[in-house]
């Protein structure tokens, strides 16, 4: 399992204030104990108040990188942000994210190639968010295509099919089980499939449960790659436990540590 | 999910000695606490060591129903004590099981169309136990053309793709997650599908977590059956979330008390 920590982000108060301050510290922070805790990438997002004017997204992933060397999810933000971003960063990339409409691509697409990104694409589409299998498999299909046009790898494609809330779009979980389960045999090999965990606990009691349990049943059926705190220890070690059930790692009685000591 | 509690089993020290001092006590407090816990059923095994001379069955099955009403599941005994377990329950009842094989199919299947009895169909047969998907589905297949035969309901046939421990034979979990989707279609209605849910985890460590996660990866793919210890909450919770994400259950704050207070 491939495990993008989601933690620097300036929706959060103490990354808010981290942004305006130009300080270091917390944003370090969270890197290190999210790779502590399994994560493989850092999501980095500059928040939905944050309007880059002051270089917010290049600044975080200099400041992550200063840190520590590890793969970077640059996160939603205005064109020139993500470029920015993407540039700072180098190396080992994921440009998160376009939906799968045609605009979004042609627009996207080209800035992923040109840094040798892996790049998310989104379930979306000119109609919206889909809300059966059909469509969401139509939208991948269309997403493959189109990075092969661009000449993108499909190794670095990620398809995102969209995990919604249990409490608001209960059907569409098991939707979005089948859809992973399909895209994977869209092509050979396989794009890499990818969900933003905590959409599905989002206003719900018993969120790290309600996560990891979904985490589970998507390994289950064929999900690599997760957005998610990786500090959260109930998901972590479900997550841990369903890939050594995938025969993904090799059993010991102390597998669980045997993970975290990596 | 229909849950089959597992713990009247003569090979536990307690019914060991109840059923040698026909002391009803130990029986029927298990029987209660697995129902209150959320078992839809009750499994009832003399054990290994009893050769049923006593009428170890009968007496068990008849004790349970003293205290409670409930689906009884009578397992694995020689002929005569699974007759006499049968029909000592009456009303709701389940065979646990027969081989897949034809002799064996031959051989239970009448006493469960007889006593009206769901019946359990192991995917084993003459050859053993298959190590892959393919294999599964001939077993699963034959047993539901044998059911067709005898007239037994699909609806009372429950498949069972048979789980291994985790520590022995690793690459078998995926196979049976695979099976579980592919039986489903073998049929419409579909079969059940079963796991003897603490054959996966036998002398491992954290044997709740790695049962509780299988199991919300078993439904993820469609099981709907599954003989469990119901007292073990750890599984549990992961099994009333894992339907909640499955939509078979309506999401509310006090999702997990709902279930327990049915």
């Amino acid at each position: 399992m491939f495990v993008v920590g989601e933690r620097i982000n300036g929706m959060y108060n103490d990354i808010k204030k981290a942004i305006q301050n130009k300080d270091k510290g917390p944003v370090q922070e969270h890197a290190l104990s999210q790779i502590k805790a399994g994560a493989n990438a850092l999501d980095i997002n500059v928040g939905p108040a944050t309007t880059d004017k002051e270089g917010a997204m290049g600044w975080l992933v200099e400041t992550v990188l200063e840190a520590t060397h590890i793969t970077i999810s640059v996160d939603k933000a205005k064109y020139e942000a993500m470029k920015a971003g993407l540039e700072a960063a180098g190396g080992s990339l994921i440009l998160n994210s376009t939906k799968g409409e045609e605009k979004s691509m042609d627009m996207w697409l080209p800035l992923a190639k040109e840094n040798g990104a892996s790049v998310i694409i989104l379930n979306i589409d000119e109609k919206g968010l889909p809300s059966n299998v059909e469509d969401r498999l139509e939208i991948s299909m269309r997403g493959l295509a189109k990075a092969m046009e661009y000449e993108i790898d499909t190794d670095k494609i990620i398809i995102d099919p969209i995990a919604l809330p249990v409490n608001v779009a209960q059907a569409q979980q098991a939707v979005v089980l089948q859809a992973i389960r399909e895209i994977r045999q869209l092509s050979d090999p396989p794009p890499h499939i990818i969900i933003g965990l905590s959409n599905v606990c989002q206003r719900c009691s018993n969120p790290s449960l309600i996560s990891g349990t979904f985490l589970a049943m998507c390994i289950g059926n064929g999900m690599d790659t997760v957005i998610t705190d990786a500090t959260d220890k109930v998901i972590m070690d479900m997550m841990i436990t369903a890939e050594l059930l995938m025969n993904k790692s090799i059993y010991c009685d102390s597998f669980l540590e045997a993970y975290y000591s990596k």
